[in-house]
C-alpha cells in the first residue's frame, strides 16, 4: 500500500465516515469493553416480583429471614418423640419400655413421663420431648413402645432457627435467584421479591437487501438477537425493523424506552451502510470500528443517555460482535457478571489454529477426542460454522495464534 | 437392633407398607434410574413450531439445507468486484487503471473489461466478476479506480453453497436448538421446525401439614419443581395442590392429559403418608425406599402408562429427589441428555467429606479458594444449604466419604 495513502489514513480522524474507505483506525477491544463498562455503571431500578415469578432474576438487596426456620422445635423424621435422657440404656438386648400417648392436637400437649408420641417429619415437637426415634429403630405392641438404642438429646429433630435465624441472610443481593432461593423464600413465607428491573433491549434490524432470492442477513438476526438478548437477562422488545436509509434508522434509534438499543445491520464499508450516520445524527457515535474479528465493522454510541450498539448485519459478525460487546452491557445493566455466560472448559489445542496479530479473533471451536480444533475458516462458513462448532476462543490482539498442545480456555455453547 | 427384628425386616415384601415401620428394603438408586429410563424409552411425538419459537427446543428430525447458503454467488466484503485475473502485475509501484462502471440493478448486469462496479457484502457478483477488493485497498478518483494489489480468484466473495449445499444437513436430530442455529433457519428461509413436543408434567402437591405457623414443605416444593421442570425442558402444568388424603390424591394421580406425575410430599414412614399407598390404589407402585440421601423416601411406578414419581416432602429431600430421579426422566422424554445438567467442575477436596456407605449421598458443597468443603451437614441445614451451596457432589454408594485432596466432580449451581 503506498506510503501517502497509509499518511491520510491515519489523519482520518476516529469515527469518521468509513464509507467507501474502510476502517483505518480500528479502536481495540479493550477501548470498546472500557466504553461498554462506562455506560453500564448507570445501573437499574428496581422492582417486585412474586416469588413464582423470581427464578432467574437477580436480587436487587440482600434478603433477611423475617423469622427463624425452622420456626418451632420440630421432629426432622417420622418416628416417635420422647426425653432422651430417658432412653439412657437401652440396647438391643435391654429394650426400654415407652407409653405410646395419643398424637397432640397442640405441641403444648405435654409428654407424660416415659412417654412416646407418634410423630411425623416437620411437626413441632410436644413439650417436654427432646428428640425422635424413627420406627425401625423401635417395635411397638399396642400402647407398648420398645426402644433399642439411647439416643442424644436433639436427635431426629430440629432446633428452632436450625436452617436461618430470624435476621440472618437468606440470600445475599446480586444472586441469580435458582430454583432452591425461590423454594426457600416460599418457606419462609415471603410473597414478592425485590430484584433489579430486567433491561429494556430495542432491537432494530436495518431492512434487508433487496437482492434476489438470496436470504438477507436480517432475517437471521432478529430471531437470533432476541434469543441472545434473552439468555443474558433482558426483556427484548419485539424487533423493531426498519427501512435502511438513514432518516428511518435515526427516528427508530431516538424514540423512547429502552434501557440498550442494538441495531443489526448496514455498519460497513458500503454506499448504504447508514447505521453508523443515523446514529451520529441523533446522538454521538463513539466508536466505530474495532479490532476483532468477525464483527469488526461493529460501533457504539449514545442516544441520549441510551447507549446504542450497532452490530454487524453479516449473521456470524453479529453473534460474535454480540457475545463480546452487546451482551456485555445487557449483561452488566442486568446486574449479572459481565463475562462471557458460556460455561468455559480448559483443554488443549489439537491442531494448530491461526489468528491475526493485532486483532482478536473469536475463533470457532470443536471439541474432536477431547482436543479444540477451529472449524473451517470462520470468513469460509459463515453461521453454519457456529452451528457446526462445539464452542469458541477468545485470542487476544497480541497473538498469531496457537500450537497444537496449547492450554486454552473454550467457551461452550 | 435385634436380630429377630432385623429378619423380619427382609421378609417384608418390596413396596409393602413402610407406615409406622420404616424402609427396610431400599432399592438402589441404579435400579431406580433403570427403572425411569425404561419409562423414557416411550418417547414423545413431534410437533412444529416457528422458528422463532424454536430456541431451546430439541430438533425432532435432521434439518437439510433447501437450497444453497449463500443461494449465489455474492460479496463476502464491501469494495469493488472486478475480474481477478486483470489485477495480475499490480503493485504499489504499478498501481492498475480500472473503469468504475454504475452498479448493477440486476446480478445479469455483465462487468465491462478493465471494469470494476462498487459492491456491497452480501451483494450478488455481476457475471464476469470473481473476486472483490475492499475499499481500503483501492483508490478512486472519478470513475477511475487504482488497484494496488494482486488479488486471486475468489477473493473477498463467498460462492454459492459455500457454507451448506443444498440437501446437506444443516442441523443434525436431538439438537437442542441454540440461538445461532435459530439464525441459521432463519437465513436458510425456514419458518417452522420439527421438535419433540415437551413433556407435560403433573405437579400435584400434597396438602400441607396443618402445624401451626410453620411454613409448610407444601409451599416450597410448588415453585421450586416448577423451575426445576421448566430448566429441564418439560411443560410443567399449574401446581395441582391436592388434600394430602389418600382419595384426594389418587384422583389427582388418575385424572388424564399428563406425560409425567411429580406428588411432592407425604412420602414417608408417617401415618398420615399416603402417596404410595394412593399411587398402588390406581396403579402400580414399583419402587418405594431407595437408597439414597437426603431423598431416600422417594418412590416410582405407574398409573395406565404414565411414570408417577412420588418425591419427599422436605424440601431439600425434594430438590435432591427432583435431580437424581424426576429430572432424569424429564429430560430423557424431553430427548435431552438424562445426566444432570449442571456444569461440571473437576476440583479437589478441601475439607473432609463423610458419607454412609450403602447409600448414595447427594453432598452440597462450597467451592472456597478452589477447594470443595461440605456446606454444614446436609440434615443440619434444610433448603437454605442448597442455597448457601455452589454445587453438588454425588458419591457413590460404596464410598465412606473423601479425604482432602481427593479430586472430584462438581454438579455446580
Amino acid at each position: 500500500m503506498p506510503r501517502q495513502k497509509e499518511q491520510s489514513r491515519q489523519s482520518q480522524r476516529q469515527c469518521g465516515d468509513v464509507r467507501l474507505r474502510g476502517f483505518s483506525d480500528r479502536a481495540s477491544l479493550a477501548d470498546a469493553v472500557a466504553w461498554l463498562d462506562l455506560q453500564a455503571r448507570r445501573g437499574l431500578t428496581m422492582e417486585e416480583v412474586s416469588v413464582a415469578a423470581a427464578q432467574g432474576r437477580v436480587l436487587a438487596e440482600p434478603l433477611n429471614a423475617p423469622a427463624d426456620l425452622p420456626a418451632i422445635e420440630c421432629a426432622a423424621v417420622d418416628g416417635y418423640a420422647l426425653r432422651s435422657s430417658e432412653t439412657e440404656g437401652a440396647s438391643d438386648y435391654n429394650p426400654l419400655l415407652f407409653t405410646l400417648a395419643e398424637s397432640p392436637d397442640a405441641p403444648s400437649h405435654a409428654l407424660p413421663l416415659a412417654g412416646a408420641i407418634m410423630i411425623s417429619a416437620g411437626s413441632p415437637l410436644p413439650a417436654g420431648a427432646d428428640a425422635v426415634v424413627p420406627f425401625d429403630a423401635t417395635q411397638s405392641k399396642g400402647r407398648v413402645l420398645e426402644i433399642f438404642a439411647a439416643v442424644a438429646t436433639g436427635a431426629g429433630m430440629e432446633r428452632r432457627g436450625q436452617h436461618v435465624r430470624a435476621g440472618a441472610t437468606l440470600i445475599e443481593a446480586r444472586r441469580i435467584l435458582r430454583a432452591q432461593d425461590v423454594g426457600l423464600l416460599a418457606s419462609a413465607g415471603m410473597d414478592r421479591v425485590p430484584v433489579l428491573r430486567l433491561p429494556r433491549v430495542r432491537l432494530i434490524v436495518a431492512g434487508p437487501k433487496t437482492f434476489m432470492d438470496r436470504p438477507s442477513a436480517g432475517d437471521a438476526a432478529g430471531p437470533m438477537l432476541a434469543e441472545l438478548i434473552a439468555r443474558d437477562g433482558g426483556l427484548a422488545e419485539p424487533a423493531h425493523p426498519a427501512e435502511s436509509h438513514r432518516d428511518a434508522l435515526a427516528q427508530a434509534i431516538a424514540a423512547p424506552g429502552a434501557d440498550v438499543i442494538l441495531v443489526a445491520g448496514r455498519t460497513g464499508t458500503g454506499a448504504d451502510d447508514e447505521a453508523p450516520r443515523a446514529l451520529a445524527q441523533v446522538g454521538e457515535l463513539a466508536i466505530h470500528g474495532i479490532a476483532l474479528r468477525p464483527g469488526g465493522s461493529a460501533g457504539m454510541g449514545l442516544s441520549g443517555v441510551i447507549p446504542v450498539i450497532l452490530l454487524p448485519g453479516d449473521p456470524l459478525a453479529c453473534l460474535c460482535a454480540y457475545e463480546l460487546l452487546a451482551g456485555r452491557l445487557i449483561r452488566s445493566l442486568a446486574g449479572r457478571s459481565p463475562e462471557l455466560p458460556h460455561p468455559v472448559q480448559i483443554a488443549k489445542v489439537g491442531r494448530k489454529i491461526v489468528s491475526a496479530i493485532g486483532f482478536v479473533d473469536l475463533c470457532l471451536v470443536r471439541l474432536v477426542d477431547g482436543l479444540v480444533e477451529p472449524v473451517a475458516s470462520v470468513e469460509c462458513g459463515g453461521l453454519a460454522s457456529a452451528v457446526r462448532a462445539d464452542g469458541f476462543l477468545v485470542i487476544p490482539a497480541p497473538l498469531e495464534g496457537y500450537a497444537p498442545g496449547t492450554e486454552v480456555k473454550v467457551h461452550r455453547y
